[in-house]
This record gives C-alpha cells, sequence and structure tokens, in this order.
C-alpha cells in the first residue's frame, strides 16, 4: 500500500489552513492517507535565516489579499484571527501529543476553525483545552502534557526533521520522499501521485550543477 | 477604454518567464493590453532585505523543479540558461530603451527565449545584439545606449517605482492600481479584470490594524 502524504503545518499559516481543508480530498481521490506534522513555521525561518512573508511590509498585505481570494474561490470562510502573527506552540504542541488518528484530525481541524475560520484565535490555554475536549480528548490534561518538556523536544524535533528534508515553508506535503510546498502546488502533487510527474532525477542533476554567474553577496 | 497591464519583469525569473508566454492572451481576451516593464529582481530584493529564492539553498532546487512542471503543464519550453542567477543588467537595459510596442514585444520573446526557451543565454553583448537586430532594432547601436546613462537610468527608475508601488518580487502586474504577484496569481488577476475581485477595502483594512502578537525579532 502506498504511503501517506506528510503534511506538515503551522496554525500561524493562512496558506496551511486553506491546504489543510483541501489535503484529505486530493489524498483520499489518489487512494493515500494524509499524516499531519505540526512543524514551527518560524523554527523553518531561523534555520534558513529567513524571513516570513508576514515580515515584509508589502508582502504582507497582498497575502492577505491572495488568501482571502483563493478562500473564495475554494468556497472555504476566512476570518483574521485577533492578531497575527501570532505564537502557536500551544496548539502545536497540544497538535503533536499522541493520539489516534481520528481525534488528531478533529483537534487540527478545530483549531484551525479557531485560527482562521472565525473562532477567537488559538493563543489562550482556555480556548486549546475547550477545542482539545470537542476533539476527544481531555482538555486539561492535554495542555499540561504539551508544556512538559517531551513535547516542547517533539515540536521541535518535527521541525528539525522537516528543515532536514529540505522544507523551507509550510504547507510543506512529503510524498515517497518528494516534496511539495504551498497550496499553490497541489495541482503538481496530485500529478506524482498519479505518476505524471514530468521532472526527472536528469533534470535535476542539470540544475543542481548549473554555475552561478551573479551574485548580489 | 480600460488601462494596459503593467507587468514588471526581469529575465532572471524561470516565472517571469512562464507568466510572460500566458500575460498576452489574459489580457487581450479580457480587452486589455500589456505593457512590459523591466526591473531589476535584486533590486527589489535589496530596497527590502530580503532573499531571492535561488538564494536559499533548499527552495532553489524545489523551485526549479516547479518551474519544470509549470511548463510542462502549459506546454512550454523550459531549458535553463548556461547560469543561474546570472547578470541581467544589459538585457533589462536595451529592453527599457525607447521603442515601439511591437518591437518591445519581439525583443522580450527573443530575450526570453534565449534566457528560457533553450538558447544560449543572455550575459554577452553579441547576444543581445542579435536578439536586437532580430527584433528590429539597430544591435549594436541599442547595445552602446543600454550602456549609456541615461538606461542605466532608466531601469533603476523603473525599478525603484515598482518597489514604491508595493512590488517585492518578479512577475508583478499592476493593473487599475491593482498588484498582483507571481504566475500562480494569474487566476485572481483574470477575475480582478472581470470585476469578480472578492477583495474589498473593508477586507484590507481589517488586515491591515491587525496587531501582531508574536515576533521572532
Amino acid at each position: 500500500m502506498p504511503g501517506s502524504v506528510r503534511f506538515h503545518f503551522d496554525y500561524v499559516s493562512p496558506y496551511a489552513y486553506l491546504a489543510w481543508t483541501q489535503i484529505h480530498s486530493l489524498a483520499e481521490r489518489n487512494g493515500r492517507g494524509v499524516e499531519p506534522v505540526p512543524v514551527l513555521f518560524a523554527g523553518l525561518l531561523n534555520a534558513l535565516g529567513h524571513r516570513g512573508p508576514a515580515e515584509i511590509p508589502p508582502k504582507r498585505i497582498y497575502i492577505y489579499k491572495d488568501v482571502v481570494r483563493t478562500a473564495h474561490v475554494l468556497g472555504v470562510p476566512l476570518v483574521p484571527p485577533p492578531a497575527h502573527p501570532f505564537n502557536p506552540l500551544l496548539p502545536l504542541r497540544v497538535s503533536s501529543l499522541t493520539m489516534d488518528p481520528a481525534t488528531r484530525r478533529r483537534l487540527v481541524d478545530g483549531l484551525y476553525r479557531a485560527s482562521w475560520g472565525g473562532g477567537g484565535g488559538v493563543e489562550s490555554p482556555d480556548a486549546v483545552a475547550r477545542i482539545a475536549t470537542e476533539a476527544g480528548l481531555d482538555g486539561d490534561r492535554a495542555i499540561r502534557e504539551a508544556q512538559a518538556p517531551p513535547a516542547k523536544a517533539r515540536l521541535k524535533e518535527a521541525t528539525d526533521a522537516a528543515a532536514g528534508a529540505g522544507a523551507f515553508g509550510v504547507p510543506t506535503m512529503i510524498a515517497d520522499g518528494e516534496l511539495f510546498w504551498g497550496f499553490d502546488s497541489f495541482g503538481h502533487l496530485e500529478r506524482f501521485l498519479q505518476g505524471k510527474d514530468p521532472v526527472d532525477s536528469k533534470t535535476v542533476e542539470r540544475w543542481r550543477d548549473l554555475p552561478s554567474s551573479a551574485s548580489r553577496i
């Protein structure tokens, strides 16, 4: 049986939210499951010394318009959270706890609805505990576990592993070892799952070995 | 008559190449013209203190695969230039000279074919002169003019104006004052030209005034 699509996400990213609303149907119609992998986007950026779209002023407003436009096309609700960027550590750590796949999917659904679907945000422990309880967990216990060292280490390890696998943003989908970045790549991901990817190793080598004849640094 | 779509581009960007192969049909079927505006992508990045995709190692290879995939979907030839990133100043400056619109379109077509369509690149004055001659210019004269201060100033002014208008990358399309970035935005641009853009000023204000509750800096 072919492996699942690993879906790396952070609640802070509205693109990861939009992608989350679509990844299950994409995977299912191609005979795949989805394995949600919470990662800290800021950790990926730090690993690369890069800046996120919300950190570049003209890009921040543009990106939001782009997200509103894409949500409109998809027919998905999109409401900005109370603040953005916000600190996603607690909901990410709760989402990293050990639980069965159906519960995790309900939990991520609930946390994303609270982040971008018109809920009240996911920064307060009370809000996260309530959403965890609605997903079928013991909410208060989940918060306690999420604040303990093992859960903190798990999120950090997942973020480091994603960076090691070549991820530089969210959402990042990895299927059969091939990485796809961003909701805009869903068409390419689907063709890949259908065995119709035009990229071959020779093409990649050609590019990888291409010299640079200009540098700003 | 509605205004043209201003198409800001740099030969260094394969996304701008792909977008160039599609922008005329998009504009024409919506009753618009296309005004090509050469800009220096590195200048936009410098203005923002940002890094380009080719400057982030894992992103560089991914972006190339993504470009190969999109070119395949579009049925457009895509062959890497002899080196990348390369210095695009001379072809950009030649493209900024005064000429009639049909000549400029042929010139940009020719320079893009040489950059990304299997030609030999656009870094040598001889190659650029030959392409300019094929487009209907006096190639040697175009090279001399492009190396003179007024042409250098013109490219810098266009880049500064694009940055001032909010551009942070290429391709950037501006229609009726609204900015769209990247080939992936073509669907949104087309809906905008058809009067179907879901973004309104209230939505923009709501986002612009949103506080941030987390920062990495």
